[in-house]
């Protein structure tokens, strides 16, 4: 959406129900009434009801169920994170977009999409993005090196468990890279770099998460182990507010991080999980580790204590006892 | 080039000085008299020297002093390594071009370069990349993690250490990414990776050879502790038959990793390394450590024995002593 357009929806939501006439958003916009005429027309296309009375003015009636940037931006407090937010109706994957932006953006640059035709999971497994959920990948360049890389995934955990937990839902985390409410998977997080052998360049933080999502859209073998917000709160989210408290509280840990260090978030991300204290088969390429899950440690590896003692898992599926 | 361009080239490198007339090219290609002609005017503009004798047919007097990919792949015998290469006049940065490519190309693709605008060396750093030199990166998807990235960095220096060791010149390895003549820098390695948190998606070796590079091209900081073959040969070497030797000498190193093991590459580092056993200063971001270089880790990281005791060093620059 271009500025003026922006412009135009500011100062509709300013006035609320008091009409503003073309010729006054002319004059705050510095265009003519007919170039004002025009923005009015393609932003009725994008989706915005604006009620129009000759005489008296223009009054937004109700914004589209988009996750449109000027939208997400119109409030946000961050100072970082979302600076730039780069929008898509559908695309492959926003990990592979934010991939090839990665050396030229800034940090904080998000990039968003209604919809993914090949959203990406851990190991290239494949990740349904249906309309109605949030995918997106956040950008961050940490002068940190690339075997800080799993610290990102713990902290966009925390920040996505905080963001649904205030909406009133009991979310936790699983290690590696997921979020549960109960025991069904809402969201996955897939973190990627870009990186010399001793310095990450950037790092990729992909967030998928199902807000309005219909489990029934989902393949048949997801179905049973995934849930949507829509569903656990029987109704539709505001995908806009959601978006922005939890670009809030990702940049709340990346600050976090940067200030009080990562002990702290591992701290909360032990709080937060439903992995820590459980039983657990965890698969990895060579072999199925059984036992139960004590800690996880600062390199995001998970501490099993099993019959023959204590393990440290690098990698693997976690299945919950 | 095009596959019929590298066709006609193959042709007549085959027939020597026997000349091969326009119909017998068109025959062996199956193209008409009219499209050879085309080809040969075509061939001609990118630097190929062909004398044709009406009545009796055409023979090649010489080939640029071009790293067409068509010329390097003439003969090379390697089975991972250049089975597809991709050939820039002028680019910003090899390393920047493979990685944009990387996902979606063959393990062992090359970008290669005649001159770069915007080399690059470790940590964002500069890397001159004049006309005469071998400005390349190479693509490789070892199913390792990412902590394993610095071994491709050790394991490219003991490959251009050799190659340039076939032409019979003494080449030695600094640690981390250099590799010199003498005391002189002649090359410089840049391992870089797209990765998730526990495996490498693809690493991209960039390797910089001031293969004819004249020493006064450089900037002025760079001339007194710069080298190139040339310089070093008194003559300007055939580069093509250079790159076939790198090409060669690196699959060999990586087939030799995946077999063996990475350990007896280590080894052949250290014993190519004029850093081991030597007097050094590691300048590093916190601090410069002094001391003696005694060896290196599977990991890359460079032992000095201190006044102290023995320092691990993860990244740093080396200065000789």
């Amino acid at each position: 959406m271009t500025d003026k357009k922006m412009d135009i929806i500011r100062a509709l939501k300013r006035a609320g129900n008091n009409p503003i006439s073309g010729e006054e958003l002319g004059g705050i916009l510095g265009i003519s009434r007919t170039m004002v005429w025009k923005y009015m027309k393609a932003l009725g296309e994008e989706g915005y009801v604006i009620r129009s009375s000759p005489g008296s003015g223009h009054v937004l009636v109700s914004a589209p169920d988009k996750l449109y940037p000027s939208e997400i931006m119109d409030g946000l407090d961050t100072s970082i994170i979302g600076g730039d937010i780069r929008y898509f109706d559908e695309v492959d994957s926003t990990n592979d977009v934010a991939k090839k932006m990665g050396s030229s953006s800034d940090e904080g640059t998000v990039v968003i999409a209604e919809m993914q035709d090949s959203g990406r999971g851990r190991k290239g497994g494949h990740w349904m993005s249906p309309r109605g959920g949030v995918w997106m990948s956040v950008i961050l360049k940490p002068n940190v090196v690339p075997a800080y890389a799993p610290r990102f995934t713990l902290m966009a955990g925390v920040a996505v468990a905080k963001a649904i937990r205030g909406l009133g839902v009991e979310a936790s985390l699983k290690w590696p890279n997921d979020v549960l409410i109960g025991d069904k998977k809402v969201c996955g997080i897939l973190t990627e770099m870009d990186a010399e052998c001793d310095q990450i360049n950037f790092v990729i933080i992909g967030i998928g998460i199902n807000v309005n999502v219909l489990i029934e859209e989902l393949s048949e073998d997801l179905r049973s182990s995934s849930t949507s917000l829509s569903e656990i709160k029987g109704e539709e989210l505001d995908r806009i507010a959601f978006v922005q408290a939890l670009l809030r509280a990702l940049e709340d840990e990346y600050i976090r991080s940067k200030t009080s260090g990562f002990d702290s978030i591992l701290e909360e991300w032990r709080s937060l999980s439903s992995t820590i204290g459980r039983d657990v088969d965890v698969v990895t390429p060579q072999r199925i580790i059984r036992g139960k899950a004590v800690g996880i440690t600062e390199n995001g590896t998970l501490l099993v204590e099993t019959a023959e003692g204590l393990e440290e898992i690098v990698a693997g599926s976690c299945i919950h006892g």
